[in-house]
Parts: structure tokens; sequence; C-alpha cells
């Protein structure tokens, strides 16, 4: 594997970027603890805290282990602690105050932490930082997009290999493991990142014949029926079959940069209901690209995509069975799996070039089978560029 | 696989536990809304909350999908909701009235949920009921235990296959990667539970030779090399080879019940240094294990261990090395990774029969190898039984 390093002129625009966010909202400095946008400003996962100012230069408190951090980020003020409470002092040492106001990750931060905070930061007011910190990180630079490009090559590989090595009597549970050693082989980091304390990521998210019919807990169309009642969604111990729809929804991660992409397979044949399924959401898939540009609002391309699916006879299974269907046919997708903004029913959020989103139309025939594409685009100053590289096709294996 | 269900004395019993332990806390009602807990309390994981009053019958309230959770949980009060806002509705219908003070998780509960909850139950008293919680699923019945051997014998039978698979140049990463695959086929459920919002579970901490000898962001004596600096622990892309020591700490679930073992292996021969240490680890273990019984305080083994450390000359490697040891040689295993107990350094926690702990002692040879075991253990009434199969042996392949 060639050496990975965020550069500095990446963190220096990120920096910029977050500290014209939250002048505009007033928030004087925001300190961070969550290791993914930990890691986004700084370059490291290293165990510590940041802290942000409004003006001026990040400081890294790191609790374990400092020389990894020193290597690994290219901050110029990287502190080792002994603990937490060494954090406010070290902070006033350096600006000569603390913020009055401090921006928190609210939507992620439990409410124990936060109050062990309001200790050690007596007499600040504290806000909710997590917007403008999705806000930036929503926009992916180049160098982003370049690292997306190398999971999407690795995606690439993994489903051609999935292509060569299905077959019936594998159990889901099973071939999505033959799929991550393959993956891990070739840098899948493996572990998928959600934000939402409610939402657990996984890479085997397959779904043979009836399994795919099968609504659950998931806000996504199909759970199918997982291990037991303790996770039941994903792969399942049901044996994969000759002449049944299969899905394939895997995630790849490399660097900290998720791929998150579905294609249909099935061995020997897919059934002619399926398959009609299957063309129709790439169809689905395709028209919603060709919408994509700047500009655009998310709603807009929500609801042209449920148009297409009622022009071609879906409305009943689009997005799910009635009654438990999903509002939301994309999200972002960069270092965690689920990112801003969603393409969603009745959003407002406009598409901006260096936006990132996995496009994922899917239908779900209870008790019967999904079928659905899901692949990763960018949006460009003119219009939309794939970044996924497997064929949005149907995989007779 | 044979089906699994949570038997509803278990459930009865649970809530039993819990509402003694919140009267004696004055608390008059828990809302529930972490996934795990949820699972614990009524026997399903689908989308929704749970009410447990402190005295009465709970109210599990289910977003998606009801079909799903009425077949999985033995629960009564099963009422599908289309919000969260719907709740204190229901609540006030079936009791009469809302709780005075209600327990909330603040362990894991976002300060931006809390938030929301405050809006939509106004003028309640919100305490931490996450002790309550805790301390209740600390004592494991006998139904639990019976869970918890089904997920050993599947632990017992992956070691075995790691010895017959291992060989030189696998990466760590797909070596990994081969073991979960067999693990899936067998029942493994994949995804490892942890509370902490800081901390990720992954069953790919595979430390071969020079990678034991890295100390990272872990709160473990070594955190190994990761694939990237966005995942800079477990297994890596480094090679395995003959003749290092290999350290497997690997976690097996199955139907929700983790277990964690670490044994080490190696291929063609162990090196002498790394043999005695890695007999010294097993010596440690099994003098800490001969002093388990109620009663005793974590605190207690904790010095016995680092005192057998000592005897035996590995103080300095105990634990990690100097400046960067961790302060605890075990922690409680059960419907998470990580649980109550933890076995560590001042702890006053007495031993209860009923508790299982993940007992690990391990060394780190700075930029060498790690050395240790980790077996799985539970308090009886006199002692103590182990529930790992895994021979508590060396493995040289």
């Amino acid at each position: 594997m060639e050496e990975f390093k965020v550069p500095e002129s990446e963190i220096i625009a990120r920096k910029d970027a977050l500290q014209k966010e939250i002048r505009t909202n007033e928030i004087d400095g925001i300190f961070i603890s969550q290791r993914v946008d930990q890691f986004y400003f700084t370059g490291t996962s290293q165990n510590g805290y940041l802290y942000i100012p409004a003006e001026g230069e990040p400081l890294l408190f790191i609790k374990k282990y400092l020389p990894r951090a020193l290597t690994e980020s290219p901050l110029k003020h990287i502190i080792e602690i002994s603990s937490i409470k060494d954090i406010p002092g070290l902070i006033t040492d350096y600006y000569g105050k603390l913020p009055g106001t401090m921006g928190l990750e609210f939507d992620v931060l439990p409410v124990k932490q936060f109050n062990f905070y309001r200790t050690i930061f007596p007499a600040l007011k504290f806000v909710d930082a997590s917007a403008s910190i999705l806000k930036t990180r929503m926009i992916k630079s180049s160098w982003e997009i370049e690292q997306m490009e190398k999971t999407a090559e690795l995606s690439r590989a993994t489903f051609a290999y999935a292509r060569e090595i299905i077959r019936p009597e594998l159990t889901e549970m099973e071939f999505s493991g033959i799929l991550d050693a393959f993956s891990r082989k070739h840098g899948h980091g493996a572990q998928l990142r959600i934000r939402d304390y409610q939402t657990e990521g996984y890479t085997w998210h397959i779904l043979s014949g009836k399994s795919g019919g099968m609504v659950g807990l998931l806000d996504s169309p199909a759970s199918g029926e997982g291990t037991s009642a303790a996770f039941p969604c994903g792969a399942g111990n049901k044996l994969l079959a000759a002449d049944e729809p299969i899905m394939i929804d895997y995630s790849a991660v490399m660097n900290g940069y998720h791929m998150d992409e579905t294609r249909m397979f099935a061995i020997g044949s897919m059934p002619d209901k399926a398959l009609k399924a299957c063309r129709a959401a790439i169809e689905i898939h395709d028209s919603v690209l060709e919408k994509v540009r700047p500009g655009i609002t998310t709603g807009e391309l929500f609801l042209h995509a449920e148009t297409i699916a009622g022009s071609l006879g879906y409305a009943e299974y689009f997005l799910g069975p009635p009654g438990y269907k999903v509002s939301f046919i994309g999200h972002g997708v960069g270092l965690e799996l689920v990112e801003q903004p969603v393409i969603a029913r009745g959003r407002n959020d406009r598409l901006q070039p260096g936006m990132v989103f996995a496009l994922e139309p899917k239908m779900v025939f209870l008790n019967e089978f999904s079928a659905g594409i899901e692949s990763v685009f960018m949006v460009t100053e003119t219009g939309v560029r794939l970044i996924s590289r497997v064929p949005a096709e149907i995989f007779i294996c």
C-alpha cells in the first residue's frame, strides 16, 4: 500500500472553511471530540481533542499516542495531555482567554460528557456546531475526490470478484465474509463509520431472494433477515440459490473514505419480474443522473425519481412497500457512510460542485425480493461525474 | 441455525431487576432509545423506544417494523407509532400521567436528541439512568450464560480454524477476513457493539510481530498498525511471517452475545523471548482466575496481576510500555463488548455471581511484539467458571 497522509494544504483549507462558517454563526471556537471530525480537521485519529478558534491556529490535544499524531498530522500545535482537564488551561495559555461561545458536536456528544465539559469549562456558553462541521465536510476537495476514486477502484474489484465467486449453497453471511476477505486484502479498512448513534454501519447488506422482501428496522427500503433478533438486518443465514435476484449492497472504505454501491446479481438466471424491476431501477438511476447539476434541489431530484418510478408502473414498490416507504433516494458520502445532504422528499438543499452522493433507487416486493442499484457520483461545475466504476448492469453469473 | 428468541421469563426478570433499581434511585420511569438496551429489555431490536415505569408494565413503541417486533418480543404492550412525538400522549393514556422524574441513557444520548426530548416531554425532571441499566445488565442469568457458551463454541471453532489456515504471506487484514468468513458461516453476527461513542469495536485485532509493538490510540496495551491514519489500530497490511509472535484477539458475537478472546500464534517457531512472555501472561491469567470469588474487589484482582507480573520480571512490559500503560486487566462482556464492571486499578466493585468478564493480561515490547492471553469467565456462587473453550495454550502452527 502506498503511504497515506492528509496534505497540509487540505488541513488548512478545511480549517479556513470551518472558521468562515463559525464566524458567520457567531461561535468563538469549536471543541471537537468525535473521531471522524478530528481526523477531517487534523489528519490523525489518535485519541485526543481538537480546539479550533474562530480565528487563529487550531490546538490538537493528544492523550494517546503523541508520536503517531506528530507523524500523521501536519498541524503545528500538537500538545500531549494526561487528562482532558488540562485543556481549558492550555487554551487560556495560548489564546489569553477561553471563547465566550463554544461550539460542540451536539449531534453526537452524549449528555453525560457534555455535563462533564460544563464542569471543566464553567461559565462558557455552549451551542451546537455540528451543522457548521457537516456543512464544511459536505464539499469535497479534488484531493478527497482522488481518495474516493481509490476506494471506487477497490469497490470495482470487489464487485468483479463477487461475480467470480458467487455460487449456490453459500450463506449470505459467509458470502459477505469472502467478499470482505478479498477487499481487506486490497486495502479495505472494514469499519464503516456512521454518525447517528441509533444506526449501525456494516458491509454485509446482502439480500438474496426473499430476504430482499423483508422490511425491518432500517431506514432503508428493505432490511433483510439478519442473523438474529439481536441484529435483524443485512445478510442472514439463508443460502444463496440459483435463479433468484440477489442484491449486493457493499460499502468499501479506504483511507477513511467510503463508497456505497449496490448491484443486482443472479446465479443462472434472473426471473423476468425481477429483471424488469432491476432495469426500471437502472432507468430511474440514469434519469436522475441526467438531472444533476449545481443549483437543483435534492427535493426536485427525489420527485423526479418518484415520477419516473410511477410512469414505469413501479409506484407501489418504489422505496418500500406501502406504509413503509423511505423518503430518500440518496445521501452524501465521504468520511462517514451517510453525510449531508440527503436526496429526500421536500428538501431544499441545492446541489453544489464538490458534493458527493450515493444514489440508490430501490424497490421492494414484499416477501418476494428487492431490486435496485446504487452508485456514487459527484456534482461538478457543469453537471455530474460518476465516481463509481462498477458497470451499471445486472450481473447474471 | 436454531430459532432464537428471548424467553418471556428473562424479559420479566430483567424488568423486575431494573424497576427495583430505579425505585431505589427515586426515578419514576426510564425512557430507552439505545438499541442494545432496548433489545435487552424487550427481545427485539426493531426501531423504537421503550418506556419502563418504576412500577407496572413496560410500553414498547415501534416505528419500524411492527410485525417483526411482535414476533420477536414477548412484551404485552407493543404499540406502533408514526413519530416519537406520539409517545408522551400514549404514556399518559396508559398511566394517567407522565413520570415526574424520567431516567435517560445520558452516557449515550446525544445532547441534540436530549434537547428534543425536552420539547416533547416538557416540565419533566430528567436524570441519568445509565448506571441503573448497566447495573442490571451486569448480572447474567443462566439463560444468558447459555447464550455466551454458544458464542464460546463458535469462537473455539474459529480459533481452531485459525490454526489450520494461518500461513506466511497473508496480510493481517486478509487473514482477519478469512476468519470472519468462517465465523459468519457458523453464526457470527459480525457487528461488535460498543457503548462509548469514542470507541470503535472491530473483530480484526490481529497484531503480528512488530505490529504488536505499536502503541496507539486504543485504551489497550497495543493498538497495532491499522490500515491508515484514518483507522490506525487493529490489523494492517503487514504480511504474516514465520517465526514471529502473532496475537489474535478475536471477538465473536452470536444472538447478540459477545466473546472476546486472545491467543498467541506462531508459524514455524516462536522466538524464545516471546515464548517466555506468553507463558508469563498465561501464568498471570491462571493466577488471577484462582483468586476469583464473590466478594473480592476488581481492584484487588488488578493488584494481584500486577504483583505477579512484577515477580516474573515483566513489570516494564505489563499492560504497555512505561508512560503508556493501561490500568485494567479485564472488563465485563455481554450484549456489548465492554460492560461493567472493569477489573482495574483502584476499583472497589465486588465480584458477584453472574458477572462475566474478559480477562486479558497483556505485555508490550515496544517496537517488537505483544504477548498475552484473554479468556472469558463467569463468577459463580463459590468461585469461577471458564466460559472460554479455546485451550489456554500458545499455538505453534
